[in-house]
């Protein structure tokens, strides 16, 4: 069963990431809620916040037209997500565990396709984990400035910290030869625990006016 | 003499592309004048109204240098357009009306223009109508998030819905085999038509916190 | 002595680059710090006023990847400042003069070689210089935006007036066939000696709102 997984693993990974597009799209259309937007305005947002990201790893990356633009499939299920929110919010607004979780698989899977991404095209490594970590995040920061608020990721949660540490895994595996699936799974993985752990242990990262010199926090 | 429009359709939209550019800067220079904005800002937040959408177009399609940066004339008319503020804020503020007919031109030029670019290069008709609606409002949106402001058009009137309205009928039409000049024309009309109508009956799109399901809405 | 210099010019000019790079990155993180962000949001914000008005010009006139992403330095340099200033906070602020000089430095060298890189890819003078401006500005830009203000370089100083000045001084000079070393010192010199003597005499321009027709005007 486990060859199978790993067999498939392109299309494992291939139904996380529309399953965290569509994650990424409902939580866009949430936040737009919260700011009485219309639904042109919501679904906008709702499209940022699930392909953003992305869109800007392709820019800085040089490929274009971006990703979303050829396959359908995105736009889709996007429209899907603002349509479930407008249906369904309060059950949406329920489900608020069973979705963070997959928003943070989304992440992790978000990080380490992007980061193949750069890789393939020639990126060092360095660059191509950062890459991944914008392709996982900067939905979310286009999503805050539209709102007009101070991206929420550069506040709390070490979010962020976990898509570059699950990344240089990644590249660090590759160089024991074991094969994309190994090295996806275990990252994605390692995104994962990490952000759960962050989030369970309140630990986050100090600000620059901290007067203690520390780079991890507990949140009180 | 109709012949004659179709077959100068090209010099046709070509000047009111021109003249939605000046209108496009026209009303940034205004925004930016409520700012307290210097010349400077007001000029850039001028510029970005103006070629903002097709420039985001360009990017994601993949057209570079993007499309104003070979033609001098798209600068040219946007300070003429700042320079008209600056000089007659007053006539300016009176004209709004002449301005708003030229507006709604200009975003019908700029949807179906931004339209067959992406046609052109190979885009599929859903996304290339997507390509149009964003050349014709995302300016707006960057100059509403360089104000601080949430942008307008998240909020109210269906301004982008027009657009898209526009892009489907164009890309409908484009079946039946009538040529550039009628199918420009008639969507063109049509976005202009809509939202002119929209604003008259103050239709607009619900949000998503709307405890009754209606997707269009009569403002009171 | 003066031969040697204008010899190395490149490597003087990479040397003031990195630098610019460097202080960018401080003020990015510095204004950071006044918004409670996270050690991840000021490097974020540091790195974005770093290198965001060379990745914008970069994507407008089609240079992909994008310049940063091949030349492991410039992260390396922002991470570094970002680190001074968590580690040595209190130092920093005390530098502010001697900062505010690199400032106009790097921000004169990001011009000039925004402007000669457009230049070689055959951008017509009068965008050239456009592209030289973007390289040098729009990294504060894109941090006052993730930090929720009004850009400040629309409302006060005329930093971007000179920027567009010495450019002009550059592609004029270039008719007079000095060779580059030439024509970069002194446009570099200019945009620097016009920062300053605007900031010591308070000059700034003129808003829209201005009932008296001035385009620049001193401040109180």
């Amino acid at each position: 069963m486990l060859t199978t997984f790993f067999k498939d693993i392109d299309a494992v990974l291939n139904l996380l990431d529309l399953t965290g597009t569509l994650v990424f799209a409902i939580s866009g259309a949430m936040a737009a809620s919260t700011k009485k937007l219309d639904l042109f305005g919501a679904t906008f947002i709702a499209f940022v916040t699930a392909v953003g990201g992305g869109t800007i790893r392709d820019l800085l990356i040089g490929t274009t037209p971006v990703g979303w633009m050829g396959d359908i499939r995105y736009l889709s299920i996007i429209l899907i997500g603002v349509g479930l929110t407008f249906l369904f919010k309060k059950v949406v607004k329920k489900l608020r565990k069973t979705l963070f979780l997959f928003d943070t698989i989304g992440i992790g899977v978000f990080t380490i396709l992007g980061l193949k991404k750069a890789l393939l095209i020639g990126i060092d490594a360095p660059m191509a984990v950062i890459m991944g970590m914008f392709s996982a995040v900067l939905g979310g920061v286009i999503r805050d400035i539209l709102l007009n608020e101070i991206p929420l990721i550069f506040q709390k949660e070490i979010y962020a910290m976990a898509c570059i540490f699950g990344g240089f895994i990644f590249v660090m595996m590759q160089n024991f030869g074991l094969g994309f699936e190994v090295n996806a799974s275990v990252s994605i993985l390692t995104i994962i625990l990490v952000r759960i752990l962050a989030i369970k242990f309140k630990i986050s990262l100090s600000g620059i006016d901290d007067s203690e010199l520390k780079f991890f926090k507990k949140e009180k």
